[in-house]
C-alpha cells in the first residue's frame, strides 16, 4: 500500500529563521498585546472593581466567590494574538475554536480588545466602566460562563464537554475553501475518545474545495489534578503519533516568553504557508488528494505568566494553576499582595489609556471588521446561511392505491429526495452516516455525490465502491466525528442530514445534549442568526433487530431528547414512505431545532397517498378514518400507535378484532409528531387538552402501541384527562434472535397481544371475549412455533387486508 | 522529555526464522484445524441439515433466512488457532476477546472444536446431530446471535457495539500477572472514538503485577460497505501511529495461506517471548516501568478463504464478504453449487470422523481443561471472584448531634471507607475516575493507593502529585476507557468503584446500555457465576453546577437507567454522609447489578445518625418523623424528596410552612432507593401499592422535590393510586451561572417555590395563603437580588433550624 499523501516530502516553506521572524519592535508589541489579554483574563477571574489598578488593590475589589480557570487561558490568547498577526499579514479568513476546558478567559480577553465584545454588548464598553462590567459578569451569577458559550462572539464551539473541537473545526472547514479554522486542542481533551479518533479527519479534507484546519495541541501538561498523557511521553512518540495520524507536526516548546514568541511566529507562519502551498498545488492541478497538513504541538507551562509559587507550592507549570491560582485573596493579605504583584506584572498602565481603552499602538495589531476572528461571520453561520433549494418532495411519493396492501422500503424514496437536494445544493449540503447509507437504503444519493474518500484506492473500488475525492457524503465508523463535523457544518451556515443506527445513536447522547443546550442558549441571543436544524434520521430500528439480537435493540434515545428544551427538540415517527418524505421536507426547511426522525429502512406496508400524508403530518396526529369504524361517534376503544412496525401491528390487531367483534367501535389514531401528546403549555407542538380529549376521548380505553420504551408515552401524557385509561405497549428489553413477529410478540406489541389488550379493557367484550382470546393466543403460539421451526415468519403475516 | 520506555531498543527475541517456525507437519495440522473452524463458521451461517456434507448439498439443507457475518470470521479463528499452539507450547494462561463486529462464527467454531461448547450445551454434542443443532441455532430464532454474547463460552466481550475491546482487555489483565489477554481489534471498530483512545491503555499496565494484553489489529480492509481508514494508509503511517501510541507493532500481511501460517506462528511467538522478556526483566528488577509492548497488525482479505468472486463481483477481499457472501442460495442453483464448492473446499471428510467428531490428530492441537480459552475461568470471572473484605462502614460515620444543623462534604468519608477497602483488598479492588477523585473528595484513597502513573515523572510530582507506578487508582480523561477497564476487571472476577461527573456520564450511556444487557443475559445462564456489581457514583451533580453553567447541568442518566432490565439496575440517592456510606456498603457487597449512586461532593447539611441512616436505607423510603408533624394521622400534604440538595430545600420549605401555618400537618418522606417508587410487580425493589399508599396517602397532595428531571418521577409512579395529586419539581433546563440557591429557584426546586406549591395545593391554605405567598415571593426575590449583587448566596441560606 503506497503513500498517497501529497507534500509528505515537500520542503517546508520556511520564510524566515525562527529567531528573527519578529523584529524587536514587533516582538515588543505582540507581547504587549498578549500581556493585555492576560491581564484581562486574570482580571475577569478576580476583580469586581478597580479594573485598571489605578489604586492599590484592596480586598473589596476582589469578587466574593472566585471562579474561573486560569490554567489554559494564556496559551489560548498566545495562539490568538499570533494568529492575528498572520491574519493581517496574509489577509486570512480565520475562525478560532478553543478546545481546552474552561478556557474562556483566554478568548474573551482578545475578543474584548478587538472591540467586538463592546459592539455586541454595549455595556461592556472599551473604557474603565465597561472593563469593570466585563470583569464582573465573568463566572458571576446572571453573567457568563467559563467556556466559550454561545454568548462568546466568534465561538462555534463551547467546549463545556471536552472532545469535539477538532471535529467541529473540520465541519467548519468543509466547503469553505477560503477559510482557515484554527483550533486549539487541550491535552486533557486529547485523552477523550471523541478527540482521539477525530485526528483522522485529515483524511476527509479536500484541499481544492475545502478550507484548512490548523490544530494547535496545547500541552500545558495537566488536567484538574493530574498530568496529561501526551505531555508525559517522549518527543519521539508524539512525533510518531501525529505522523501516524497523517499530520505534519511542528513543535513550539518552552517558557521563555521572547523565545516563544519568535518560535510561534515563525512556526505559525510556516504552517500558514505550508497550507497555502498544499492548496495552491491541489487547486492548480485540479486533482484533489489527501495532504499531510501541518499541525502545531505547543508546549507551554499551565498557567503561564501566572504566580510561580504560592505557599511553597509550584503553581505555574503545575495542576495547581488549573483553576484559581491564588485562593482566599480577600482573607489573606499575603495572597492579596501576590495577586496585586501578579496583575501589575502585566503593567496595565502601559497597555490601556486614561479612559481604559487599549492604546492605539496595540489596537492596530488586531484585524478589523469581519477579519477579526470574533466577528467573522462564519462563526455566526446563520448570517451566511442560504435557504436550501428543495425539489418538490411530492415528486418522490410512491403510489398507494390501496392502503396497507403493498410494501416498500421506507427510506429509499427519501434517498432520492436527498440525492436531488444534493444536486441543487452542491456545495452547502452534506449527508453523514457511519458506513450505513447503503445499508440504510439512502444510496440513491451516490448518483450525485459519492462517499468522500481521499485515502488510498484499490482497483476493486471501481466496482460499486461509490468512492470519490469529490464526494460530499461523509462516512466513518465514528458517530462522534460525524456528529462533530455535522454540527460544525451547520454552525457555519450550511445544511445536512445524518442517518444512524438507533441502538448506537447513544454513542452521541452527550453530543446531542450539548448541541441542544447550545441551540437553546443561542436562541436567546438576538445577534446570533438562526442556523439550520440538525436533522437526525434514526434507522435500523429496534423492531428489525430480530437478527442482530439484544445489543442492537435500544429505542431509548427519545427518552433523552424529551429532557431537553422544548424550544429546540422535535421528534417524528412517520409510518411509511410518503409521511417520511413530508416530515423530511419539513425538517430540512427548518432552523434552530434538532429534528429526530425515526424510520426503519426495511420493507414496510404503505398506508397513505401523498395528499393524505401531508394532511396527516400537518396535523401531527390524526384519526385514520379508513381503519376506524366509530364514524364520528364515541368509540368503544381507541387504538393508537406511533412508528412503522407498531402501526402495522396495531392495524393488524384491528383486523383481528373486526373479525371477532364486528360491532366493536374502534377509533384508530396514528401519531407522527410525538410532541403533540404533550400539553400545549409544555411544548409548542402540544395539543390543547380539548383537542387531545376529542381524539383520545375522556374515558374510553386507549391501547397505545409505541415504537420505543412504553413509559415515554406515560411521561408525555400523564396530565391528560384520560391518562388513567391509557395502556401502552412498547419495547421492554425482551429480545434475542427472533423473527420480526416473534420480537413483537416477546414485547407484546404484536397484533395478538394488542387485540387481547382490547378485549381485556373494553367492558362489553370481557364476557364474550374469552373464546376470542383463546383463539388469538393459539394464533400467536402458532406463529411463534412456525418461526422457531422455519427461521422466518409465516408469509401470510405480511399479507392481510386493510380493516373495514 | 526523555523516553522512559523499557524495551524500546531491546533486540527482539526471534526464536526461529519466519519461514520455518512450523514444520511441514505442524503447518499441515494447524491449517487443517483452521479449515475445520472455517467450515463450521460457514456451516453455521448456511446449514440446517446435512452438516457434514455426507450427501450432495440441496436447497432444503440451507436455512430459510441467511444471517450472520462471514467477513471477520476467518481471521478470528486464524488468530485463535495460532494462540492455541502457543498456549500448549508455553503453557500460557490466555483469554480471547473478539473485537470485530459480528465475528461470532470465527470464535464459536474453535470453541466447539475444543469441546467446551458441548460440555456447556450438551445438545450441541460433538457429533453429527450436535453439529447440526449447533449450526441451526446460530442466528436462528430462539438461538444465539452473531456476536460473542454471554452465551459464548470464554467471552467477556460481546462486541455488539464496537469500540470497547481493548479497554475490556486491559481491565482483564490488571492484577492478573499470569494472564495473557489476546484481543483481536477490527479495523472498523478502530475508527470509533472509544477504541482510538484506548490504545493509550498501554501507559497503565504495570509489568510486575499486571498481565499482558496482546492486540491483534485485523485489517480486513472493509466495514459494511466501505473501506476502513487504517487499511488505506501507508505502512509507514500505520507503523508511526502505533509507535506513537507506545506500542511495538509487528506486521503479518498477506493472503497466501501457508506463508501466512508461518508468519503468524513466528510473529505471535516473537510477541509472546517479547512479553515474557518485559515481564521477567521488570519482575527481576522489582522496578515497574512503562514498557513498549508488542502488538500485531494482521492484514488479511475480508472473508478470507470464502468465495473469490460471485456474479462477476469480487467477494473475498471486499466489503461484499461482510455478511452472507452468497445470497439466494435456496433459489439460485448456481449459488447453491458455489456454496457447496466453497464448503467442500475445506474437505470436511478429512477433518471429522464418522460420528462427526473432530479427528483425534486435530483434537490434540487444542489446549485442554481450563487452558482452553473457552474454558478459562477468567472469562467466567464469577468463578474466581472472592467476596470483598469490607471494614465496618459504621466506623466512617460522622456524628450528627442535631439533624440539619451541621454541614459536611458527603463524599469525603466515603473516600476513607474506600481507602480501607483498598487496604484490605490490595490486589482485587480498583477505583476509577476521570481525573476527579480529588475533585470528588475521595482523595483519602491515595493514603493507601496512589494514582497509577507509568509515563514520565517530573520533580514537582513529589509535591502532592499522588502518582505511583504501583497505584491502583486509575485516572484518565476518557470515561470510555475507564468504563471499559472497569467492566473488564469485574467480568474477570474483581471489584471496583467508579466516580464520575454527572453531566458527562452520558459519554458512556451506550456502554452502560451494553453492560446492562450483558448482565441481564448472563443472569439467564446458570453456568455463568455472578460477578461483582458495577458501582457508579455520579457526583459533581447538576445542583452544584451553578458556577460551571448550563453545559454541566444534566441529571438525565437516570432516565436511561430505568429503561434497562429491572433485574440488573439499582438507583440510590442518599442525602447525606451516613446514608451514602450505608448505600455504598450495600452496593459493594452485591453481585450482578449496576448500582447508580447519586451524591454531590460539596458540603451539605447532615440529617441522620448512622443508626437512622441504616434504618432509612434499609427501607429505601421512609417518613422522617422529626421533620413531620402529622403524628401518625393523615397529613394535609406530603413533602417528598430524593437527592441531597432537593432534600435540603424541601426541609427548608417545611420550616417556612411551619412558620406561616403552624397547624398544617406535613408528612416528610425521603426516598433513597428510587425503585421503591415503582410497583412491586415491575421491580424487585418496588413497594406494594398498599405500602406506597400508606406513605404517600391515597388522596392528599404530594409535592415531590427531585434531583433529576421531574418527569422521571411521573414515569415511575403513574400507576399509583395517588398519582393524580403528585406534583414534581426537578431540573428543567434552566440555568447558567447562578448561585446554588438561584439555580434552585430557576428550576423551582427551592424552598420558596415548594412552600408556594404546597399553599397552592392544600385546599385549606388557599384562602389564607395569599399573604404568605407574597412574603415567600419577596424572600425569593430578595435572595436572588443578593446573589446578583454579591455573587454568593446569603450566608443565612444554609443556616436554619430543623423543622419542629
Amino acid at each position: 500500500m503506497g503513500a498517497t499523501l501529497s507534500n509528505v516530502n515537500a520542503p517546508k516553506t520556511r520564510g524566515v529563521s525562527p529567531s528573527t521572524t519578529l523584529s524587536t519592535e514587533e516582538l515588543r508589541k505582540i507581547n504587549a498585546y498578549w500581556r493585555a489579554c492576560n491581564y484581562l483574563a486574570a482580571g475577569m477571574i478576580y476583580l469586581r472593581d478597580n479594573p485598571l489598578l489605578r489604586e492599590p488593590l484592596k480586598a473589596e475589589h476582589v469578587k466574593n466567590r472566585l471562579l474561573g480557570h486560569w490554567g489554559s487561558s494564556t496559551a489560548l490568547s498566545f495562539s490568538y494574538v499570533h494568529l492575528n498577526r498572520l491574519i493581517n499579514k496574509y489577509d486570512l479568513n480565520t475562525i478560532f475554536l478553543a478546545g481546552p476546558g474552561h478556557g474562556a478567559p483566554g478568548v474573551l480577553g482578545p475578543v474584548y480588545l478587538e472591540g467586538t465584545y463592546s459592539e455586541i454588548y454595549p455595556t461592556k464598553s472599551e473604557d474603565k466602566e465597561g472593563m469593570c462590567a466585563f470583569f464582573k459578569e465573568f463566572s458571576f451569577p446572571g453573567g457568563i460562563g467559563s467556556h466559550c458559550t454561545p454568548e462568546t462572539p466568534g465561538s462555534i464551539h463551547e467546549g463545556g464537554e471536552l472532545g469535539y473541537s477538532v471535529s467541529h473545526a473540520f465541519g467548519a472547514a468543509f466547503d469553505n475553501p477560503d477559510l482557515l479554522v484554527a483550533v486549539v486542542v487541550g491535552d486533557g481533551e486529547a485523552e477523550t475518545g471523541a478527540l482521539a479518533t477525530s485526528w483522522h479527519s485529515d483524511k476527509f479534507l479536500n484541499p481544492i474545495r475545502d478550507g484548512a484546519v490548523l490544530p494547535i495541541l496545547n500541552l500545558n501538561g495537566y488536567k484538574i489534578n493530574n498530568p496529561t498523557l501526551l505531555a508525559r511521553v517522549s518527543h519521539e512518540e508524539l512525533d510518531d503519533l501525529f505522523k501516524g495520524y497523517g499530520w505534519d507536526p511542528h513543535f513550539v516548546e518552552g517558557d521563555d516568553v521572547e523565545l516563544m514568541h519568535q518560535k510561534m511566529a515563525s512556526t505559525l507562519e510556516d504552517c500558514v504557508l505550508q497550507i497555502r502551498g498544499i492548496q495552491e498545488e491541489a487547486r492548480a492541478s485540479g486533482k484533489p488528494s489527501r495532504a499531510r497538513w501541518p499541525m502545531i504541538v505547543l508546549r507551554t507551562p499551565k498557567g503561564w505568566t501566572g504566580p510561580k509559587e504560592v505557599d511553597g507550592h509550584k503553581v505555574e507549570g503545575s495542576w495547581r494553576a488549573h483553576q484559581v491560582p491564588l485562593a482566599g485573596v480577600r482573607e489573606n493579605p499575603a495572597h492579596l499582595k501576590l495577586l496585586e504583584d501578579w496583575l501589575r506584572s502585566y503593567r496595565p498602565e502601559e497597555l490601556f489609556d486614561e479612559s481604559g481603552r487599549l492604546i492605539s499602538e496595540l489596537r492596530a495589531l488586531a484585524p478589523t471588521g469581519t477579519r477579526r476572528m470574533s466577528a467573522n461571520p462564519h462563526a455566526n453561520g446563520g448570517l451566511l446561511r442560504k435557504a436550501l433549494r428543495l425539489p418538490d418532495f411530492r415528486d418522490y411519493a410512491i403510489q398507494v392505491e390501496k392502503t396497507g396492501q403493498t410494501a416498500a422500503e421506507n427510506t429509499r424514496p427519501l434517498g432520492r429526495f436527498l440525492r436531488d437536494i444534493m444536486r441543487q445544493n452542491p456545495s452547502n449540503f452534506r449527508v453523514f452516516g457511519p458506513d450505513e447509507n447503503t445499508s440504510n437504503k439512502l444510496d440513491a444519493i451516490y448518483e450525485v455525490s459519492k462517499k468522500l474518500w481521499l485515502a488510498d484506492y484499490l482497483p476493486e473500488d471501481a466496482d460499486g465502491g461509490e468512492l470519490s475525492p469529490d464526494g460530499r457524503v461523509l462516512e466513518m465508523l465514528s458517530e462522534h466525528t460525524l456528529e462533530g463535523w455535522f454540527e460544525g457544518y451547520l454552525l457555519t451556515g450550511r445544511h445536512g442530514f445524518f442517518s444512524t443506527y438507533e441502538a448506537f445513536v447513544h454513542v452521541i447522547d452527550s453530543m446531542f445534549n450539548m448541541h441542544a443546550k447550545w441551540l437553546a442558549s443561542s436562541a436567546e441571543l438576538t445577534w446570533r442568526a438562526p442556523v439550520s436544524s440538525l436533522n437526525l434520521l434514526i434507522t435500523s430500528t429496534v423492531w428489525r433487530q430480530d437478527h442482530n439480537g439484544f445489543t442492537h435493540q435500544d429505542p431509548g434515545f427519545l427518552d433523552l431528547v424529551v429532557n431537553k428544551s422544548p424550544d429546540v427538540c422535535r421528534i417524528y415517527l412517520p409510518p411509511d414512505v410518503n409521511t417520511l418524505l413530508s416530515v423530511a421536507n419539513h425538517c430540512l426547511k427548518s432552523t434552530g431545532y434538532i429534528n429526530v426522525i425515526v424510520s426503519d429502512k426495511q420493507k414496510h406496508l404503505q398506508y397513505m397517498t401523498m395528499d393524505e400524508a401531508i394532511t396527516h403530518c400537518t396535523k401531527g396526529v390524526s384519526i385514520w378514518q379508513k381503519a376506524s369504524n366509530d364514524e364520528g361517534s364515541e368509540p368503544d376503544v381507541v387504538m393508537a400507535c406511533a412508528g412503522d412496525i407498531p402501526t402495522k401491528e396495531a392495524l393488524a390487531a384491528v383486523v383481528l378484532l373486526r373479525e371477532h367483534f364486528p360491532n366493536l367501535k374502534i377509533r384508530f389514531v396514528n401519531v407522527v409528531d410525538l410532541y403533540r401528546l404533550v400539553p400545549s403549555t409544555e411544548h409548542p407542538h402540544g395539543l390543547s387538552d380539548r383537542d387531545f380529549d376529542s381524539l383520545f376521548t375522556k374515558d374510553k380505553p386507549i391501547i397505545f402501541n409505541f415504537h420505543g420504551y412504553p413509559w415515554l408515552i406515560h411521561r408525555l401524557t400523564y396530565r391528560r384527562t384520560n391518562h388513567k385509561n391509557l395502556h401502552v405497549r412498547g419495547y421492554k428489553e425482551k429480545g434475542n434472535i427472533n423473527t420480526p413477529l416473534d420480537l413483537a410478540i416477546q414485547n407484546q406489541i404484536d397484533r395478538f397481544s394488542l387485540a387481547i389488550d382490547v378485549i381485556d379493557r373494553v367492558p362489553v367484550l370481557q364476557a364474550a371475549g374469552a373464546h376470542a382470546k383463546e383463539i388469538l393466543r393459539n394464533m400467536q403460539i402458532n406463529c411463534q412455533n412456525y418461526a422457531y421451526e422455519h427461521g422466518v415468519d409465516k408469509p401470510e403475516v405480511d399479507q392481510w387486508t386493510w380493516p373495514g
